[in-house]
C-alpha cells in the first residue's frame, strides 16, 4: 500500500491528504436539514448528514488528491450510527480510488493491538470464515506502550501489504509536554523515531517503509531532524492551514525529490466555504469551495517545493 | 462516579474489575454454534457469541464486585456488529449496577479528545436533542499529546461526574521502553504520574479525584512510588493472574485503609472454565467457574491486604 501511495503522489502530483473530519458545526445547514427530516434529530441524523456531507466533498475532489484521511472521533461521537457513517466513508473512497488513512491513533499491549489490526487494516477469523471490518489502508498507532504494542501492526502490514503512521511529534501546542522532553540529552520524540525506522526496516516496500511516523507541521525544525532520523519512513504531517502550518513550512519534512511526505488538511479544505476567500461559492457550493482550496493547497505545497 | 466507586468497593469488599475481553476463544463451542446457528459464520454471528457469552458471566457474578472493564478493541476487531455488542454490554451492565470502565485508550488533538470524550462518557448535540452515545462511567486515556489532549476529557469529567483513568505505567513487558527512560534523572512514567496528580485537582471527587492512573500490577515497586506521586488518583491496575501479578504484589498500589486501587483480571475470571483449577465446572458451566474465580481473586487480595 506504502507503493501504492508514492505512485498516487507521483500521478497526482499532490502530496495532499484531506482530512474527513465533520463536525456538525462544519455541515451547511440544507445538508442538515434534509437529514433530519428523514432521520429526526437523533444519531442516525447527525450520521446521514456527516456522510452526505463527505459523499459530496468526495465528490468534488477525488481527482486531485491521493487520499483521505478520516479522523473516527468525528464518527464515533455519534455512536453506532457515526461509526456506521464512518464504513461508509471508507467504503465510498475506497470505490473512488482514493487510499484511506483510518486516523484511530489506537494502541494497546500486545493481544490488544492485535485485535485492532485485525479490526482496522487485516483479517478476523469468524469460525471457517474471514473478514476484514473496517479495512482502512492505512491507520495511525500511539507508540506510548512500546514494541510490543506496535509489533502486532507491524505483522498485519507485512501480511496484508498495509501501512501505519506511529504517533511521533504531534501537531498540538502542548505536544512536548512528554514528547520533547530530553533523554540522555535527546528528546523523547527522536527516540520514538528512531524506534519507527527500526520498525519500519522490518516491513519495508520498495523504496518506503510500511511504518510512517506523524509529524506535525507546526515544528518544522524538528520535522527537519526527523526527516534524518527515519530516512525510509514516510512523514504524514497534520498542522496544515487551521493549525497554523503554511507551504514553506513543509520543506524540512520532504526528501530532495519532492517526496518522502504528504500533508494533511482537514478544516482548511472540508470548511472552506466558510473561509472568506471561498465565501463567494456560499454554502451551497460547498464541495466546489473545497476543490478550490484544494488547488490552493497543492499549489501552496508545490511551489514551497520548487523553491526550496 | 469516583464517589460511587469507592462505595461499592466498600459494599462489595472487593477491589477487583472483571475485564471483559472476550476472544472467540475463550468462548465455549456450544456458545458460538448457537450464534453461528442464529446468525451464520459472520461478525453478526461473532457479536451475538460475544455478547451470550459475556452476559452468562455478568449474570454469575454482578452481585461479587463493583465494576466491568469491556476492552472496545475485543469488540471493534468485528466491525460494527462488535461495536453494537460492546454498547449492549455496557449497558447490560449498567442495568446490572456495575460501574463500566470503558478500556478504550483514546488520546489525540483538543477538538478530536472533545469528541472521544462526549461519545463515550459525556453528551452530544444534534439540533436541539442530546444525546449519550455510549455512556461509560469511566474511560481509559492515553496521555502521549499532552494536557490539551486530555483537558477536554476532564471538561467532561467535571461536567457529567465521570471519571478517567490515565495511562502511566503499563502492564505490559516492553512499557519501559519509553515510559522508562530517565528525564532528569527520573522516569517518565512518574512525570506523567505527577501530571496526572495535577490533572486530578481540577476534578476531585469526595476524597478522590475523577482522574485516575494505570499502573501494571506487573510492576509493583513502581506501584509503591506512584501511589506516592498520585495520592488522591485511583488506580486502576492490569496484569493480575494472566500477566502474572499476584496478590501480594497488590499491596503497594493500595493505601493503608484498603482503598485507592481497583484490580483488574480479564482472562483469569471470564476463562476460568479453561484452566485446571476450575476443571471440574466443565465448558457448560463457564459462568459458574468464574465466579468461582472471583471469590478465589477477592480472597488473595483480601488476604494480601490483611497481611500488608
Amino acid at each position: 500500500m506504502i507503493n501504492q501511495l508514492v505512485e498516487k503522489i507521483k500521478q497526482t502530483g499532490a502530496p495532499i491528504v484531506a482530512g474527513l473530519d465533520p463536525m456538525l458545526d462544519y455541515i451547511p445547514e440544507q445538508v442538515q436539514e434534509k437529514a433530519f427530516e428523514e432521520f429526526g434529530e437523533t444519531l442516525e441524523g447527525a450520521a446521514e448528514a456527516v456522510w452526505q456531507f463527505n459523499k459530496e466533498i468526495v465528490d468534488k475532489i477525488w481527482d486531485l488528491i491521493p487520499a483521505v484521511k478520516p479522523q473516527i472521533a468525528m464518527y464515533e461521537q455519534f455512536g453506532l450510527p457515526g461509526l456506521a457513517a464512518f464504513k461508509k466513508t471508507v467504503d465510498y473512497c475506497k470505490e473512488k480510488g482514493l487510499i484511506v488513512i483510518g486516523d484511530i491513533k489506537r494502541g494497546d499491549i500486545g493481544s490488544t493491538s492485535a485485535a485492532y489490526a485485525a479490526g482496522h487494516i487485516g483479517r478476523v477469523q469468524v469460525g471457517s470464515k474471514s473478514y476484514t471490518p473496517f479495512d482502512e489502508d492505512f491507520i495511525t498507532v500511539n507508540p506510548y506502550l512500546g514494541s510490543d504494542g506496535v509489533n502486532p501492526f507491524l505483522k498485519v502490514c507485512r501480511e496484508e501489504k498495509k501501512g501505519i503512521f506511529i504517533l511521533v511529534k504531534t501537531s498540538n501546542p502542548s505536544s512536548g509536554e512528554f514528547q520533547d522532553r530530553l533523554i540522555d540529552g535527546r528528546p523523547l520524540y527522536e527516540l520514538v523515531g528512531e524506534r519507527v525506522a527500526a520498525w519500519g526496516e522490518e516491513a519495508m516496500g520498495d523504496t518506503y517503509s510500511y511504518v510512517g511516523a506523524v509529524v506535525g507541521a507546526t515544528y518544522p525544525e524538528m520535522g527537519k531532524t526527523l526527516r534524518k532520523i527515519m530516512p525510509k519512513a514516510f512523514i504524514l504531517v497534520p498542522g496544515y492551514g487551521a493549525q497554523g502550518g503554511k507551504g514553506k513550512d513543509l520543506v524540512p519534512f520532504f526528501h530532495e525529490d519532492g517526496l518522502g511526505a504528504i500533508v494533511n488538511s482537514s478544516r482548511g479544505i472540508i470548511a472552506a466555504y466558510r473561509q472568506e476567500k471561498y465565501a463567494d461559492f456560499g454554502a451551497e457550493q460547498f464541495g466546489e469551495a473545497s476543490r478550490a482550496a484544494v488547488l490552493d493547497m497543492v499549489q501552496d505545497i508545490r511551489g514551497a517545493l520548487e523553491n526550496r
